[in-house]
């Protein structure tokens, strides 16, 4: 270390010639709002000077180019890109997201600590930082079947690894609430560290409740009013938009001189198609600008506000000490990224070409047997009961009560009415439990989808308008190890494999990038008005989430926390 | 702690009544600016609850009080008090400082790593929270001979210690930017942690090598372009206003809304008398109001922003999750504070009465022979010679050179141009070095003053106008275990005993600030215009701060950081 703290000084003084050199960039500050036309002096991973007439080993010539800090995602779960970590680098890094902040809780609900390890292993290859929280919800909650469990006795291990900053979003905040013993053996273990949050419409003394056991952030704020309470008893708001989730719109009015110190960015779950065609943590800048935020502002909760809400004061502006995570742009309002330079790594093609992945793991995750036709009877009492009502572009639903087509003793789709069959099926080879119910707003008259990725235990979810279709859904994705899959008429129309823990395809991102489009395209085709119903569907079986939802143990009344008969 | 946090979510949600409940306070929001009418709940240390309607164990009426939250001295060398860390308490808790962050390298330079273990065991035994950090820089400097010796090896252990945020102000910056081995030892230790800065005048690329150690911010800014240059350059300007140094006229213009994240406030070294007669932190935020700096940004750098500059995010704001230290104010403009919380506890008289300090340590760290007045003879070349300028208010001095009356191969001092003999012997018993040099700025014109407080190694400074009156004073400073002493004629005409470590008293405060009353009146009889002649003796010594120092082993010119011959 002393030997890079020699290289440091003199390449500050300039007595050496720095390892590489920005020359002539236009620096925007982050602390005062101020551009300066300078040069930025990099020693290694760190910026060592910022002032006219360094010389450089290399020099990049950014003459009419804006140089900002390197973007953070603050909360993201990369599984929900479907690639692997790597693969997930490769695509978000030339857009300037230098950081992320991951929750690989949709891994360890499947695996358990083997995900983590994974996640820290791919950590440690890649050149983006990728720091690893820790899943606080493994289970997510007792009204879920999950492939793994972690206790505060597994997580205690975790703390003093390098990438860990603390303990993951705490999804179960009615656990919290309710003093379950098992929440709080986790926040417990990170009273004096760090506590991400996940707290939908919480307000008053319930936030009150929440933040008072140390939590920190949220990145489920949905409404302004929501958000100023939350930053006002000094919450740090993690504005999000994902591909389900977008929440920019509401919240942008909330980012201000003021409250930028408390803002960031995220994407939580974010797909690989809406990263390629909008962008990653530079599409949130740019919506937030076009919103109406200061530019001051949306690139200080990009960066500066994001490091300091995570105790990284090695990062978020341009500054000596810093580390060399720096974006150059050719427009600082719609954010255009030029050049991208992590840890004082000038990224090119070429650098995600040498890398070496860890073997992938979880390829043996779908363990159940297949299902038949006959296992998706709904019988109830009679044709009104309860029914998920979708909200498109929010995981919140509606808990709605209708009529539904009733015969035999069984409840039926009313594709008509827009109102499918919802199915949750265990395949952790734990209980094998099945459950349906029904939802309306998918827009499908005809056919099944099945998905492996199912927020946040992951069992299988499939929606359909026959039995028989779901049925033939579920089966091909066994058979495929995972992924998603569109079935009519008994024929598969479309799939995507993702074989890893039935979250993650082995593929380049350009390729799972394709089948997604191919997918879509069939998708639309069955008479979907939804931009992801993949997604949409993932989301239904997450209980953490207002207000109906349902898992593989049945219908859930989030509200109440409690499961409901069908 | 699930007990705890158990207690907690029940206060909070209000299903029990709070541990306390601070009733109708107008709570001053430090994020948003809003001021708002409500109830505070707290259990335990910690805030629980914000909004109407709390029901407590304990409540105080508050209306008509401004709640704000506790202040944070972000620097301060507690020694400089005059009086224990207990007894430091004692006074500023009650003016609202609820934390305070300490270099003990006063302590430290007399009695090494004794010094820190005595710091620590006091904090132990405080309300308020007393932080410790590591002192860089004992021996402060080679040009001095310090009683102790602490290097990175030394400091290592005490990593751990739940009071220690990290490295104490790098003072030696002339080293790390000379790249001496024994302070980048230092910084590699740090360099994932946090380390304090000091910085006089540092600016362009030695500042850029400065900070490309890691050091995150710097209270040695006395100008108001040297401070927006290295806010720009991401360093928190902790603005001082100490006795000596007064920085705050100069710096509140930097103290802006966009800046106040990275402004905090301190007070480095503050007499008894300034803390009695003006207050504490109090004080730098009503002269910080009155000097026209926006109350919000004012009292966020007393606590919001000072928390988040060394890591602190349990405070600094009234929120919930946060610590209960609390300030309820009559009024907000002047800072007029009416009572105090600190870590859930109502500050009373009784508090401290019932406190058992730790045993006094350094008893017998006056370590030398008598001297002769034959040791005060400053042998010469000629008349000409350097003389050391004082700057009244400054720790800055000017480098002077004069003719001064010269005989028999002696210079000597001309109290009517007002320059006297300065001389440091050296106290720890190393090698009983006696230097002599010349000052100009004392407005004295007989006699001679002694101290045992001379910064950084607490060698024995002495000023006088005879040589003999000189050799009286450190006698008797001898003689009483350290502290001050002043004298004319051969009699000592005031006196204040600081035995433990000859820094501090063993009395209470406010036998101390009596004491120093005396003192100054004495010390104004001899002509002094000085509003601290005994502070301005002990910065004399200094040689991290330029121009011209003196210390025992002669005059350093601090710009080129060497000895020179006078």
């Amino acid at each position: 270390m002393n030997e890079f703290l020699e290289a440091c000084i003199d390449q500050a003084l300039g007595t050496t010639p720095a390892d590489l050199v920005i020359r002539d960039a236009d620096v925007f500050n982050l602390v005062t709002g101020t551009r300066t036309r300078t040069d930025i002096a990099i020693c290694g991973d760190r910026i060592v000077g910022i002032g006219a007439g360094y010389q450089g080993r290399r020099v990049i010539a950014a003459a009419g180019r804006i140089a900002v800090p390197g973007f953070i995602d603050t909360h993201v779960h990369c599984e929900s890109s479907l690639v692997t970590p790597m693969e997930f680098e490769a695509c978000v890094l030339p857009r300037g997201t230098t950081t992320a902040v991951c929750d690989p809780h949709e891994i360890c609900n499947v695996l358990g600590t083997g995900g983590l390890d994974y996640m820290l292993d791919c950590a440690s290859r890649m050149v983006m930082d990728l720091r690893v929280q820790l899943s606080s919800c493994v289970p997510a909650t007792m009204l879920e079947t999950a492939g793994a469990r972690m206790d505060a006795a597994d997580l205690a291990p975790y703390r003093a690894e390098g990438q860990v900053i603390g303990l993951a979003e705490m999804m179960n905040f009615p656990g919290l609430l309710a003093k379950d013993p098992v929440v709080l053996d986790k926040l417990a273990l990170f009273q004096s560290g760090h506590i991400d949050g996940h707290a939908p419409l919480l307000r008053g003394r319930a936030l009150n409740a929440y933040l008072a056991c140390r939590v920190r952030n949220d990145h489920e704020t949905t409404g302004l009013d929501e958000a100023l309470e939350k930053l006002e008893k000094g919450m740090h708001l993690l504005i999000r938009e994902g591909t389900i989730c977008k929440d920019l719109a509401a919240l942008a009015p909330a980012l201000t001189a003021e409250t930028s110190l408390l803002c960031s960015f995220c994407t939580d779950d974010r797909n690989p198609l809406d990263i390629f065609e909008e962008g990653h943590i530079d599409h949130l800048i740019r919506r937030s600008i076009a919103l109406g935020v200061a530019p001051l502002h949306a690139y200080r909760a990009a960066s500066f506000s994001a490091a300091r809400g995570f105790g990284m004061t090695d990062r978020g502006l341009i500054a000596p000490g810093q580390r060399a995570d720096i974006v150059l742009l050719d427009d600082l309002e719609t954010c255009a990224v030029a050049q991208v330079i992590a840890r004082g790594i000038v990224v090119e093609p070429a650098l995600f070409a040498g890398r070496s992945p860890p073997a992938p793991i979880g390829l043996d995750s779908m363990r159940r047997a297949p299902v038949a036709t006959a296992d998706f009877r709904a019988p109830t009492a009679g044709p009104a009961g309860p029914v998920i009502g979708i909200i498109p572009g929010r995981i919140v639903t509606e808990f709605l009560t209708m009529d539904l087509p009733w015969s035999d003793g069984l409840r039926h789709p009313d594709p008509a009415r827009d109102v499918l069959k919802v199915a949750v099926i265990e395949r952790h080879g734990v209980n094998g439990n099945i459950a349906c119910g029904f939802v309306r707003g998918f827009g499908i008259t005809a056919g099944a989808l099945a998905s492996s990725v199912g927020h946040d235990s992951h069992n299988i979810c499939a929606v359909g308008a026959s039995d028989a279709d779901m049925a033939c859904a579920v089966n091909h994705l066994l058979d495929q190890g995972g992924g998603f899959v569109a079935v009519r008429d008994g024929v598969v129309l479309g799939a995507l494999a993702l074989p890893m823990a039935g979250l993650i395809s082995l593929e380049p991102f350009d390729v799972v990038r394709a089948s997604l489009e191919a997918l879509r395209t069939v998708v639309r085709g069955m008479g979907t008005s939804l931009p992801e119903p993949f997604l949409q569907l993932a989301f239904l079986a997450l209980p953490v989430i207002p207000h109906l939802k349902i898992t593989d143990r049945g219908l859930v009344d989030v509200d109440r926390f409690a499961l409901i008969t069908g």
